[in-house]
């Protein structure tokens, strides 16, 4: 696997690295179970099967990309500290990883993050350092921090090790459901999408993306990568801009970029904790709003999907207009 | 097994019988997960193991206790209607185990009833008959029901096929916890307390109880089995009075009744959610609340705790004071 240190290398992942990282990390993630609903298979006229990350180490896939990157650092005899930028659940997997490992993890976060996930980057022993809710401010702190201390940095997606790791959700899925038609994940930096794409060879993979930051699906369309510095949408866990390394690996192997409106993502989370009795936040919610929203591209078909993660803000969904969507698929059923 | 019809026998049914009907539910019921979380038991500095029922048919344990008696008339070759009265949860299992096995299902519900829950009995296929929202309307109407219509009656809890059906859900529990040192079960007409404490032979089983809704409680300590006609707590599954046939083996075997305030359910049921990332309703959360609450008496120790249902009446929880106790609980960690 190439040092994402050492220069720019379009395709120095493939298949195998997925392989290799899903062979590193057993017994050090969960194998999360898959999840299936009537009712939401009934009321959309598919099969679907939800991978269910939000019971990962931490609630998130993200601790598959940082578990992976930290056990390759000690593998090399690394034996600094560790940095990080992040709006959250990279940020609280990292701290744990590192934990576990034996490394001190800062990361950096933007103002008005989740604050959920802020607390569990204390709670699992990490360090926050506060900037501004811009990316370049993001960038600019972490790359501030580095020269500092020294850190070595573990990105939260654009970086093979993340990649690689992320990559392994989808292998386990496909382990267990081994004639999937597609497979929906959400994007935000692009690192479970990207890892995604190298592990599902042979199915059709689509990212989703929130309308509010729909970058990808821009520079998916353009091919060229255009980012965004801020959005609002709810979906925290996707604010980020596509990456370098990511965005070629989609912009090669996706069979498209799906949006979904805030609406629709609000929906879909209600669906969710009252069909499949899961508590996610709206950015693993995203999957399923695309499949009703896009419905008839999935009819009959054996979708899988990606409930990237858990940590639910609830406070940001108690705020109009979210909170009247949410009470109001809460009062109905399928 | 005792025919309830042919009146009442005290203790008619044991262990056996509960491993009869879990024979008898094998391949028809889900055999639930059991989930963990590591935030929960390092907090209260116990294991806490969580018998997953939300997770079952119509999102609820009741669907064992129906399907039992369902399987029971099939078998002794019945065939006209079925009718039962409940809050809901019951209503909906009944109606689907008696659509699955071709039975008419016709539920006497208290207005006032959880409104998904209501629409879940009609989804299955059962038809609804409305009542006023007292425990003696309920059997009036139902008795009125039957002398009108010759239909059957599957009673919600005081029911040797109901008992002998819920017990199996511990059954399940203990063949994966074996070595469990005590067992929470919330109790409302008692069913799933009583079927648990036949299943769990040799564990400490504790009932769990709304303070407002603590008749059971009253019923143990006075050693007369005392009622009430209505309550009004969130635990809309725990409003039924302890019925006459459970209340004998709970008096027989229980370890103990524990009672627990609103704001402690509703807290439980928010703990739930975010860190167990497990969509379940008050009248389950009851059993960590008491984890909470009589912390000192569980510490140390391996805990199963019966979850369950997950049909949350989400419209009731938006008022106050409910709504506040969530939103503060959901925005702290741990």
């Amino acid at each position: 696997m190439a040092d994402i240190d050492q220069g720019f290398n379009e395709f120095a992942i493939n298949r195998t690295d997925v392989l290799a990282a899903r062979d590193r990390l057993r017994s050090r993630v969960h194998a999360t179970p898959i999840l299936r609903s009537d009712y939401l298979d009934r009321r959309l006229k598919l099969s679907m099967h939800f991978k269910a990350e939000h019971l990962q180490h931490t609630g998130s896939f993200k601790f598959r990309g940082a578990m992976n990157a930290v056990r390759l650092l000690k593998k090399s005899g690394f034996e600094g500290t560790i940095c990080t930028h992040s709006s959250g659940n990279h940020g609280a997997a990292l701290a744990r990883a590192g934990r576990l490992e034996g490394y001190a993890v800062t990361v950096v976060m933007p103002e008005g993050a989740n604050r959920l996930k802020a607390q569990s980057v204390v709670d699992e022993g990490g360090e926050i350092i506060w900037c501004a809710a811009t990316n370049s401010a993001r960038l600019e702190a972490v790359e501030s921090l580095q020269k500092s201390s020294g850190a070595h940095l573990v990105p939260p997606f654009d970086d093979d090790r993340i990649i690689a790791g992320q990559g392994s959700a989808a292998l386990e899925l496909l382990e267990v459901c081994a004639d999937l038609d597609v497979l929906l994940v959400p994007v935000g930096g692009g690192g479970l999408l990207a890892g995604s794409l190298l592990a599902a060879e042979g199915v059709r993979v689509y990212g989703v993306e929130p309308l509010l930051a729909d970058d990808t699906a821009r520079s998916f369309e353009s091919g060229i990568r255009c980012g965004f510095d801020q959005s609002l949408t709810i979906c925290d866990g996707l604010r980020a801009s596509v990456g370098m390394r990511t965005f070629k690996i989609i912009q090669r192997d996706v069979a498209g970029i799906l949006t979904v409106t805030e609406e629709a993502v609000t929906r879909a989370t209600a669906q969710l904790w009252r069909d499949l009795k899961s508590w996610v936040e709206p950015s693993a919610a995203t999957v399923l709003a695309a499949a009703n929203t896009y419905r008839s591209k999935f009819e009959g078909l054996k979708v899988g999907a990606i409930l990237s993660g858990g940590n639910v803000d609830f406070s940001a969904l108690q705020k109009a207009p979210y909170q009247r969507w949410l009470s109001d698929e809460l009062s109905l059923r399928a």
